[in-house]
């Protein structure tokens, strides 16, 4: 049983957390938020997202978000989601914020894919590759396989349907894949099992998980991911967050919940769990008022 | 990574359940719950204590209980908690009812054996080694390691605390030891380790997990102790129970969660997750009204 020293937290809570609230959050208190996490040690942020402000109104200030950040220290990453090309011009015309990376979400379920990005898996893939030949020596580009342990749509997700994205990102030459369990469908079991065969076959990869604990199965499924090898977890500040077109699917793990298991498992992840606390308590003030 | 093919589940609900309850069950009712529970698959049931009926009032019908229990099939293990040898002498004046097995706890704190038992570590030894001469061909018994993985009073528990309870129960012929996070303090990484070295040290021995939610750890313990090579876990329907005398350690973990986890993995429990929710609902509208 071999345990890692250290696992890089990337907080959500910013994009997929504040994405799932009703109430909108102005551009000064997402700012704040972001200050609060940088603060409390977090060095991996996904700040925003470039979609269709009329899908997710909630973060139709993305620009004035990334034009609005205090300079963060220059170990901190801050990243975005990208929908397409259009969300990708968008993207590249903030270079000069502190914006230092996009990830591209596609699918492993065909379902899925054309509930949540209106396009076939194809049209997603050939779309991933313009993005990645945009980015080429402008910005980082992440990949993330969304249902890739489950679909609400289509049930099971084969491994073979997980690897023909994880192939097509490869080819396109992303290096950083997250697997995403999007509608929080997995079982620690297929966790280990997944992340290993991946690692096994694509060797050089960085391999980060994005879990749900939508069935109280989150830090089950983050302890077997670890064992398994991977390098990186997404979670979200007070567990906020899930996925807006799966009904039921709130609630990425939870951040301070995840460090606090991390911590005492001897892992180090840099971060401050009093401070995400206080974090949470004030982003919860926030949305409740 | 080994997993097994089979767990077995031993439902701890109608004793450490309902002893944290403060609306007192009928005897038909709880009757009724183990009836429902045997329906649904369980074939071990912690049905009840003899304890003191002024320490734990819910559970002052013990020989009515057992009087009462409908002749379960012979694969179904009926247990009960022994708390010292009074006790042992009201177990021993049941062995005409369906009870089999009684279970002894001790725990691996000095501190909250006293605040549990009100005696020392080395006093309840000495009554363990008293009840198992005294149970000698008539009745089986089980140990139970309490606060194995942390105690609120004292903190954090060496393995050496563990082991020297394991070593005395083992001395006095016990073959079965269960670890109890009595106070839900312990994690994944932890469960393993200790499991792993009691393990090797002892072979011969079966090993059981009592393990509380009430860090959302449960869980991930869960999985880190098959892991490690447990092969009886205990929990609660409806997650109900605690421990009385720690203040928030609510919650084993809950039946029908930890089978739905069981089982995705593909490991056999022989329970029926829908009864087994049924009759959490059932429990629920009882202790409500």
């Amino acid at each position: 049983m071999r345990w890692p020293d250290k696992i890089l937290i990337r907080e959500v809570g910013p994009r997929d957390g504040l994405q799932n609230e009703k109430a909108i959050l102005s551009t000064d208190k997402k700012i704040a938020l972001i200050n609060d996490l940088i603060e409390a040690g977090v060095v991996a942020i996904e700040a925003t997202s470039f979609v269709h402000p009329g899908t997710v109104p909630q973060l139709g200030d993305a620009e004035k978000l990334l034009e609005g950040l205090t300079e963060p220290g220059p170990e901190v990453i801050i990243s975005a989601l990208v929908g397409n090309v259009r969300g990708m011009e968008r993207a590249l015309a903030m270079t000069h914020t502190h914006l230092r990376e996009v990830v591209v979400v596609v699918s492993a379920s065909e379902a899925h894919n054309r509930a949540n990005l209106n396009r076939s898996i194809d049209e997603s893939m050939e779309g991933l590759d313009k993005i990645c030949r945009m980015a080429a020596g402008e910005i980082n580009v992440r990949g993330a396989v969304a249902t890739a342990f489950g679909c609400p749509y289509q049930g099971k997700i084969r491994f073979d349907e997980v690897n023909r994205v994880v192939d097509g990102m490869l080819n396109a030459g992303i290096r950083e894949i997250t697997l995403a369990d999007t509608a929080g469908m997995g079982n620690p079991r297929q966790v280990y099992e997944l992340v290993t065969e991946l690692k096994g076959n694509h060797p050089g990869v960085t391999w980060s998980l994005h879990l749900h604990d939508t069935r109280r199965m989150g830090m089950a499924n983050t302890v077997m991911g670890i064992l398994a090898g991977i390098s990186v977890l997404e979670s979200s500040v007070g567990g906020l967050g899930g996925c807006p077109f799966i009904p039921g699917a709130t609630g990425n793990i939870a951040t301070g919940e995840t460090i606090k298991l991390l911590h005492e498992m001897g892992i180090d992840t840099g971060i401050d769990l009093e401070r995400i606390n206080r974090c949470t308590r004030n982003i919860r003030t926030c949305l409740d008022n």
